[in-house]
């Protein structure tokens, strides 16, 4: 049976998905039963130069050649931004066409409104290729673990960010350097803003607790930390101390409570994702019958991606075929039917690295020391470097780092403790927290 | 809607699969929407304590209760061996029945068969838990992969060995010894025959690449070797020349034939399979769109391996709530509906490790590169340690390791080299040969 669909947007992943659908056509046919064929695309500018070209009567001029077209039945979504996709899907699913996107920033913070509007259709939106690219991540939660209560899913979600704290951690370059490299390679974009801050991969644990977790949750409540202050010296330090640098994107499930949270994180050595290097992406899922897994490979570029996009298309497309919709689905994104609250990040309860910068004299670690006392906050491991920082004005006293891993510990606390640690100035600069993502037996 | 099932076999994976069905009937239908109703289990010996105990009308006394039943949509085969299940598989097919089954070897060296059959009354077959345990591979090849001709897939697919080849190597164990321990710890059965003669990985591997390659395949022609005669001396080499030593399941398509083979392999140590360790799993995916991605987690157990079967009911049953069968699924196991060639092992072409023992004497070098030349063999790197192995009678010549690893080289000339080395005398003891898993550039 042939299924006539339509990309909107045709950038890197819509020259990517039309390159597939048209030189894999006989291969997924072959497989799947379903002829899926690309009717038309649109795009705001068809004077650029194409890595993939279309025929001249793909080439849509307007949007509303897709939409009023009653035999495209799937509208495949590769713009960015949200207003103009969140508006794109909504007539789309007002015509009772079914939806493919790869849009991360538009599930994430409009995603409620429109799962609800699809639900209401019976539209089936596919968003396969919106985390972790080709990896089949979605799929997977949807259906092969749905035998298990969720308790955590965390990974590496963005490869910008893990190529650039990689050439840290291996070369030794400092995040500048690595970012304009990054940035040559094609691994950063031109703006690489929400990569670096941490607000993709925030998107993107956010589609995933929503699906692990099974309700809708308040994006812009979610603590996101970027990599942009990263300091070379506390890449250095992690690898000294048995840890890699990652920025992990982390969604815990605690007594229906979600815990979600985006930052640099000290991850032990030995930690499947602490070799997770490069562009490459991975997630973890702790499930509760299946115990570990993780899922590893491409998390971006034209052809992974589109991979992900064409597996969705190819599904929804079969379903048609047979004259089903959303009913066939495994695991909805709002499987619980009410909103997952979020944790407060004061509520937090996780190990830090910490690191001071102190004058080289006797006495100031005590000092240190009995605040985290006060605090309830046990001291784990102390590392003070006879690298000097800096002097103070003086010249007398030098500044050195002194680094403290603390065991699990309340951030509500914790960030008290940094807080008379710096009013009392036992500290010369502000303090570096990175939380530590090690379980303790 | 209620789905009644009937499982067969009620051991270590049918005890948690019961568990699970029966713990997360609620979470099952949040999730999916199907209730699925445990109505009878069979198994010829209800006498045992079991660890997850049945309520008595669910406990069978004959197969024909559950094949008879007309209730009952889904049987789910969880014994052991070949001639019982199939068997049975054949029975439940006949009488219009759905089958989950976690059976390798029955699904490796029958599936031919039984796939056909099922194929003729549009009969679903899960087997997600037939390979890799709680890992969703089969529903990432079948759905999420759909896009990709799979060019390579290889991985650690046996948990047992892996524990082994773990313990030699981070622990400097000698076979024996870790195999002892590991039946100690549950990791090993008490006959782990079939774990450590490589043919568990064997029966995995060929599923996977039928499923990857689209045609059956004659399981008997795969070439498989164990890790029975693994010597310590080897592990210690592997990871002094940067590699680590793991039983790989591999299955790579060459131009429509396929490569398919397990045996001990020399892995770079920065491979992402280098690292899995214990008993865990992993599946390394090459796809043309995808690139590489990976899989890990247990391969074994009773909790996650249910994981997996019941994925496989909850598919199946939703699918019998829509009333549709095997048309929804997307990948048969035999899409290009023809058997697939196994290329033979003297046309493989890898790199290999080579270890001789050889008298400590001038010029016994030279004999074998001379012999390596000959055969067309390029020399990658030599290592001759002083480690004397054992005297000749004489005790005039000491006997020392020689080894040397080649670039990638035909094995029909290798093993040629190799009979030649042996027939002359230039080594005092049958050669081992490991062969190396690395790609050159």
């Amino acid at each position: 049976m042939k299924i006539d669909i339509g990309i909107v947007g045709y950038g890197v992943v819509g020259n990517g998905t039309a390159k597939i659908l048209e030189e894999k056509k006989e291969l997924i046919k072959d497989k799947s039963g379903v002829e899926i064929n690309l009717k038309k695309v649109f795009t705001r500018n068809w004077n650029k130069e194409f890595p993939f070209s279309l025929k001249e009567d793909q080439k849509a001029k307007s949007l509303e050649e897709l939409l009023e077209d009653e035999d495209i039945k799937i509208i495949v979504e590769l713009t960015g931004g949200i207003d103009f996709p969140y508006e794109l899907l909504t007539k789309a699913i007002e015509k009772g066409k079914h939806i493919v996107t790869a849009n991360k920033a538009l599930l994430a913070e409009k995603g409620k409104d429109i799962f609800l509007k699809a639900e209401e259709k019976n539209i089936r939106i596919g968003f396969e290729a919106a985390v972790a690219g080709g990896i089949p991540i979605i799929r997977a939660l949807r259906e092969g673990l749905v035998a298990n209560n969720i308790e955590k899913i965390y990974g590496i979600l963005n490869g910008t960010t893990n190529y650039i704290l990689t050439s840290m951690f291996k070369e030794g370059k400092d995040f500048q350097t690595a970012l304009e490299e990054a940035k040559e390679l094609g691994y950063a974009e031109a703006d690489p803003t929400l990569d670096i801050n941490g607000v993709d991969a925030g998107h993107k644990i956010a589609i995933l607790a929503s699906l692990s977790f099974g309700g809708f949750l308040n994006f812009s409540k979610i603590h996101i930390e970027g990599i942009e202050n990263i300091n070379l010296l506390d890449v250095e330090l992690a690898k000294e101390l048995g840890y890699t640098l990652k920025l992990l994107a982390i969604a815990k499930n605690q007594n229906g409570e979600a815990e979600v949270r985006v930052h640099p994180t000290f991850l032990p050595s030995d930690h499947p994702l602490a070799k997770v290097e490069g562009v490459f992406n991975a997630v973890m899922v702790e499930g509760d019958s299946v115990g570990e897994t993780m899922f590893y490979g491409k998390g971006a570029g034209s052809l992974p991606t589109a991979s992900a996009v064409v597996s969705d298309i190819v599904d929804i497309a079969k379903s048609i075929s047979l004259g089903i919709g959303r009913e066939i689905e495994i695991t909805s994104m709002n499987w619980k039917h009410k909103d997952i609250n979020l944790k407060k990040v004061s509520d937090f309860y996780t190990r830090y690295y910490l690191r001071f910068t102190v004058p080289d004299i006797t006495g100031i670690l005590a000092k240190i020391a009995n605040v985290f006392a006060k605090y309830n906050i046990s001291i784990a491991a102390v590392l003070q470097k006879e690298t000097v920082l800096r002097y103070t004005q003086t010249e007398n006293d030098k500044l050195v780092p002194l680094v403290i891993l603390t065991h699990t510990a309340s951030e509500n606390n914790l960030q008290k403790a940094v807080k008379e640690i710096e009013d009392n100035k036992f500290t010369y600069e502000k303090t570096v927290l990175i939380r530590i993502e090690h379980e303790e037996r």
